[in-house]
């Protein structure tokens, strides 16, 4: 890397960073600057707009969803519905290891621009269709055990809006009770879905 | 009302609806008081801090949640579990009214400031927490239709959850499919523990 992309990627990594603890709007860009050891200006010279930053960071997290969110949680996880749990178990412990500082990066930026900066939307969506997309998968992944009107895309959806809101009502709450409750539920939902589809084998086999 | 009270009133309902539409935050004491049609001045005389006037906020939608959130959409749905979808379709007709621009006024302000603002996180709690019970109760009433070991409680939590989870993706994609995908996925969780109960009393009568 050139010291100049190094320079920009430093500044992109702090503005995460603090997007993510204190929120966009409260975020100051010499605090931003300040965090990546940049001068003040330099934001400037890659940024031209708050909201340009903004669209970096948002582009990160989409490239990164792999590397940085995936992969690690998956790691020696091969059943594809574990994978699921393995994933909403990722963000518990991000919760337990922050002091519920720190949920999903992208809940909390959804809620608080999208309605205030309408271009920066479609980076939003980007990322949820990431995450629904690889959350699918596993769910395509186990169709076998599954019923055949089990939607793959629609499940994904409700991993996704309960993970959301287990992350909201545990930073509020300040404690994983509501967040267990949350996932225990969506698990009985699953292996009711798996239980239905193995008595439908047994019945016909 | 006297004149003062009338005063305050109307700079919480106009503290509600900005905070509701622009965020906590973004949102000045010169706006709400402009749009309160009350001297700038005259919220200092109320509250002594912007977190104070936040305070109140929480306080009126706490207070209200019965009138103003639950009878209407309650009105004339005297089934409990139908009363649980007549809720989750509020926010549907709400989301669809102001084209995505209002959710949950709780979720949004939870996510926004429950890091930075330890002193309000008791009162967003109250709101969630008198939501849970709404809803629990629902439950209760029909734990005849539900197999013994469904905790009313934990079910609340699950619709809370994909509620908040589902207005944060509708309020993202600026459409509804994803909060239509949530909710089938719930009704057909809910459905499910019914014919779970429903065999189960047939088996064993």
């Amino acid at each position: 890397m050139s010291p100049t992309s190094e320079t920009r990627a430093r500044i992109v990594q702090a503005a995460a960073d603090l997007f993510l603890t204190k929120g966009y709007v409260p975020t100051g860009l010499s605090e931003i600057a300040r965090r990546a050891d940049a001068r003040p200006g330099s934001i400037y010279h890659f940024f031209s707009t708050k909201e340009e930053l903004l669209a970096a960071v948002l582009e990160r997290y989409k490239a990164m969803i792999g590397p940085e969110l995936l992969d690690p949680v998956w790691d020696g996880v091969d059943d594809p519905i574990e994978r699921v749990f393995a994933l909403l178990n990722g963000y518990r412990q991000m919760l337990a290891m922050t002091e519920f500082a720190q949920g999903c990066p992208i809940g909390n930026l959804a809620l608080e621009v999208c309605e205030s900066h309408p271009n920066t939307r479609r980076l939003l969506q980007d990322n949820f269709d990431n995450w629904l997309r690889a959350v699918a998968r596993c769910f395509e992944d186990a169709n076998d055990r599954l019923p055949p009107d089990a939607d793959p895309q629609r499940l994904a959806v409700f991993v996704l809006t309960t993970m959301e809101g287990a992350v909201m009502l545990a930073r509020t709450y300040r404690d994983l009770r509501a967040y267990d409750a949350a996932i225990a539920s969506l698990r009985d939902y699953v292996e009711r879905l798996i239980r239905a589809e193995t008595s439908w084998n047994v019945q016909d086999p």
